[in-house]
Formats: structure tokens, sequence, C-alpha cells
């Protein structure tokens, strides 16, 4: 087990990332003291019930005080709000970073404010549920997942490094990139398949000619799929889709141009460019399954659970 | 346990559907006799060392000989060759059905070819996973799932009740519906999202922006759920898009119609839209869960299977 890594760590936001890091830092024993802050009364009370903490404080200005490590984990469109709050109370020395679904966004809300004397280390696990609040995390969520840091130019390379084998302790695998090809990546890879879920969930819900039973009782035929991403926290996803507004719309463009390709084989019977495109999509969940990014289980191995 | 309800099962086709049937079959001891017939000898010689059935033979006229039900289980686009070649050797009173994703035009395949001493009853049980093959199958697939049939006009109630009995005996609910309703509900909930998944991870393959193994790499974020619908059988798929053609052109239309406004909430920064839309979807899959038709666990029960 690691040693303890951080004599004061300040948690503002304890939903499902926040209360996820909470659960391991006490698991593994990383950080002396735990101040978690949320804004809502009953979302600090449920973190407190839940014993995620040792202190538990409203007002983030007053958790962050005495902190060695900051993390930030609320969604991007509060992130200036929340920098602007902390800024003045913030230590000389310490670390400060946030687990936000985009970057350039919150490097530009947050970066001004942050005083010299602080490492601003922006940062991104990518793991997640469809769940959130405090209830939602669980210890072990970002094993064996990645976590993006995009350092601003300048990085205390010791900083860099100790916040680097916090989230190993974590069991998290570090990468490192410019916060804009972030964005690009993550619009990819995340943001346009929860935007895609959203719209054909919607879409069904829309139909005069299915009825909304029909779409629910029928769903097991790859509908319910969908329905999962779809069943994201509204607050986070709308602030994603403001915050990485470019990225998203251009990975949309290039969907739709291949979606429309698709759609005319269809309409001509050109069963050649479909066979072609359903066999090397296949490829794809191979490797990701060997790249030990998804269970190897027939359907996510639900027939296990169903059991 | 269900007596013996048939004294002889022809399975033409033994892949994912029929070998899961066959399980099932032999499991719950509902027949005295199980033909199986597969055009390839790799694929028999395998049902053949898994004991799917009690004779093996290619020819799909000489396992119908005798039969008393005769389900077939090929991809939808090979029905009309399966019909012409079993017609003349189907006994008086057997039982025809299949069990193919797209109703309409099966039944424009197999239905003229059907004398008419013989009860040909459409079928489509809404059970099955991304892969393929006689391994692929297992016993329970089709437990708790739908399977819905769309009788042509003056079926023998009799017949009808007994395939009925059948798959419920296989643990399905059964409906009945019209054809042509059908091709509608599984445009919707089935064939459309493998459609705009096969595209997504098209798109994310094709970028040059995005390397495809970041695209693996990061794949946790969302993406990953899409892979495995776009991992099923391109034959399969192929047979689908070319034979419901005009209900998928119709949810094709509506999706992107839906879509084009979400990109304009997205370009012209519309929050109260993204969230209205992010909002009412959730309640979807709650219905879902609520109605048997998916786990409850978060992230499809993955974590549970990681450990
Ligand atoms: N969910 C995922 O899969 C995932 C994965 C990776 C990264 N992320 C990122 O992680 C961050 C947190 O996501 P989450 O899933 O943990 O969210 P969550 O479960 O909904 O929790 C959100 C937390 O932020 C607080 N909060 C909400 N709005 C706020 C505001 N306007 N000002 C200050 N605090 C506010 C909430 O406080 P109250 O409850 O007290 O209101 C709560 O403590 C987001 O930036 C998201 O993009 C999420
Ligand atoms: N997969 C699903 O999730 C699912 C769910 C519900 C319904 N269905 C429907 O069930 C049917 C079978 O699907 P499956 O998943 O079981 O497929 P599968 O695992 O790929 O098996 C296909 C079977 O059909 C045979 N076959 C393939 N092409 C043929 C042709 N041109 N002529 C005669 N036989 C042929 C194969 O024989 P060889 O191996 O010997 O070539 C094999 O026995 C399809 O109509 C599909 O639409 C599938």
């Amino acid at each position: 087990m690691p040693d303890v890594m951080f004599d004061r760590i300040a948690l503002i936001g304890i939903g499902l990332i926040g209360s996820s890091i909470a659960r391991d830092i006490k698991a593994l024993g990383l950080a002396r003291q735990v101040v978690i802050s949320s804004r809502s009364a009953d979302t600090l009370k449920r973190a407190e019930e839940l014993a995620l903490g040792t202190s538990y404080v409203t007002a983030a200005a007053e958790a962050v005080r005495d902190a060695d490590l900051v993390i930030v984990s609320v969604p991007v469109g509060a992130s200036e709000a929340v920098a602007r709050e902390i800024a003045e109370h913030l230590k000389p020395g310490v670390i400060v970073t946030d687990v936000g679904s985009t970057k350039a966004s919150v490097i530009a809300q947050m970066a001004p404010h942050m005083p010299d004397y602080v490492h601003f280390i922006p940062g991104h696990p990518l793991a997640g549920t469809e769940k959130s609040g405090p209830d939602a995390g669980f210890p072990g969520l970002f094993k064996g997942r990645w976590c993006i840091f995009t350092p601003l130019e300048n990085t205390d390379p010791a900083a860099l490094s100790k916040l680097k084998a916090f989230w190993e302790a974590l069991g998290s695998r570090v990468d490192e990139m410019d916060p804009v090809h972030h964005d690009k990546v993550l619009a990819i890879v995340s943001h346009l398949p929860h935007i895609i879920a959203y719209n054909i969930v919607g879409t069904a819900d829309d139909l005069e000619t299915v009825t909304e039973s029909e779409v629910i009782k029928y769903s097991a035929s790859g509908f319910r799929d969908f329905t999962r991403l779809a069943a994201s926290d509204p607050t986070m996803w709308r602030d994603v889709c403001l915050h990485n507004k470019d990225a998203i719309l251009e990975m949309l463009a290039r969907f739709s141009e291949d979606l429309a390709y698709l759609q005319r084989a269809i309409r001509w019977g050109e069963g050649d460019k479909l066979f072609e495109l359903f066999s090397r999509t296949r490829d794809v969940r191979r490797s990701i399954i060997q790249a030990g990014q998804d269970v190897d289980a027939p359907d996510f191995g639900r027939h296990v659970l169903d059991k």
C-alpha cells in the first residue's frame, strides 16, 4: 500500500468522480486529512454520512485553506466560479488540479485566477459511469483507466510527478497531452457518443408510428445500449457541449457525412459498401478488448448478471 | 420441466440463434429428435462436436423430412433460397417458422413457396449478442426476452398456440404484430442503433486528427459502448439493411433531423435546449430497467466483471 502522499487534500465537488477519489484516498491512506466541500447542504451531509472525508465545509474557500492538493470535481461550466472563489485562499506550493471532461475551456476559466505560487495542473480521468452524486462513486473506479494531464507551459516537474504518482496510486495510467488535442480526442471518444446516444433516445421517444412502450419493451435488441449513455447527468453534458463546441461540431460534421454515405448505400441497395464498413468496424472492438479497455464477455456480460 | 413438445425438430442454420435454440431444446427435453443442418461442413461439424442435435445433414431438404417443426435461422437474404429448397420435402401439418430480424421481406421470400398443408408462422426472437456461429450460442438466451410472431391471415390457431408454447418453454414472452409494423418497430429499436454504431466506429477509424490508437486507448469514456454493436455479424446486418430499407430510411431521416437541431443548439450555445433533451432521455432508461429489459448495475455491471 502506498504511503501518505499529502498531508491535507481538499475535494471541491463530491459527486461520482469526487467521491470515488475520496473512497480511494481513504482506502489507500493517501492523506492525513481530507476536507470535503460541496455547494449544497444535502450533498455535503450525504458525504459525511458516507464518511468520505475527515471534515466537511460548504465554502470552497474554506476547504482549500492549508491544503497541499486541491481537486476540483464540478461541472466544467462552474470552473471559473470555483477558481475565483478559492484563489486567494490557496497556500503557496499547493497543487490544484481538476477532473473536467474538457480542457481548453477549463484552463481558460481557471488559469487566470491562479496565483503564481500555485501549481495548477489540469487533468481528466477517463473513467466514470452514467450515475452521479456521492452515492454513485466507488473505490477502484480509476483502476486500469487513463488519466490525461494537459499541463501548462513551465509546469514544475516535481509537482507534475507528484500528481502523477497520486493518480498511479489510484490505479490509473497517466498520459500528457496538449489541451486542444485532448478536446479533439475526447470529442470523438466520449462527447460524440454521448450526443448521439441522447439524440437517438430522443428520436425514439418522439415517434408517432412506434409507441414509447414498444420502444421500452423491445429495447434489448440494441436500443438499450444507447440509453445508458443517455441517462448521464444533464448538467455535466450540457456543460461539455457548451465548452467543447468547436471539436464537437467538427466530429458531428464528419459523422453526418459518413451517415449520408451509408444512407445512400442503403437506399440504392449497395450491399458491398455496407459489408465493407460492417466488417472493418469489428477489428476496432477486438483492439479495445486487447488493450484492456473493455470486458471480453458477449453483451458486456449482462447475461452473467442476469443469472 | 416441460414435456416433449415435438417429435422431430429441424434446425436450418445453427449459428448464434439456431444453436441457442438447440441448447434449450436439449436442456428442456422439448423434442425426441433434433436434426441440424448448415450449409458449410465446418459449421455442421462444430455443431456435432458440441452435440447440439441428434443428427446432422448438409442439405436442408433432407433435414426437414418428417419434421414437425422447422426453424430457419439464417441471414434474412437467404430466406427465399431455403424456402425453395425445403418446400417439397415438408410433411403435411408441419410448422415452419423463422427467426429473421425483418419480417415483411421474409414473408415475401418464403410464403409463396410454402405448400398449403404447411403452417408457416414467421417469428423473431428479440435476443442475441454481438457474436455469431455455433459456439456463440448458450442456453437461456431467450429467457425474459420477447418473441414477436407476424402470422399470415388464416393462420391455424392450434399451430400458433403450439409455437407460442414452444417459445414460452424457452422463457420468452410472445407478442403478435403486423409484419410492416414489426419492421418499423425494429427499425428504431434495433436496426438504427446498429447502423449508428457502425457509422460512429467508422468515423472514428477514418479521422486524421485523432489516431486509431488514441481512439482505442481512451475508448472507455463512451466510445467502447458502440463498438459492441459494431462488432456484430456483417452478413446479417447487410441483409437487414437491404431487407428493411423503407423503415430504416424513415428512421434515419428522423434521426438526422433531430441531430441537426441538436447541432444547431450546440453551435449557438443554447444550453436550455440541450438540458431539456438530456433530462428527458433519462426516464427512458429507468423504464427499460423497470420493464426488466436491462440490468440495473451502473456501466452494465462491467466493474463487477472487471474484478
Ligand atoms: N461522470 C463521468 O463519467 C465523468 C468522467 C470523467 C470526468 N468527469 C467530470 O467530472 C466532473 C464532475 O462530474 P461528476 O460525474 O462527479 O458530477 P456529479 O456526480 O453530478 O457531482 C457534481 C459535483 O459538483 C457540484 N456542483 C454542481 N454544480 C456546481 C456549480 N455550479 N458550482 C459548484 N459546484 C457544483 C455538485 O454539488 P452539489 O451536489 O452540492 O450541487 C457535486 O458536488 C465534471 O467536470 C465532469 O465533466 C465526469
Ligand atoms: N444475432 C442476433 O443477435 C439475432 C437476434 C435475433 C434474430 N437474428 C436473426 O437470426 C438469423 C441468424 O442469425 P445468427 O446470429 O444466428 O447468425 P450466425 O451465427 O452467423 O449463423 C448463421 C447461420 O446461417 C447459415 N447461413 C449463412 N448464410 C447462409 C446462406 N446464404 N444460405 C444458407 N445458410 C446460410 C450459416 O451457415 P454456415 O455457418 O454453415 O455458413 C449459419 O448456420 C438472422 O436472420 C438474424 O437476422 C439474429
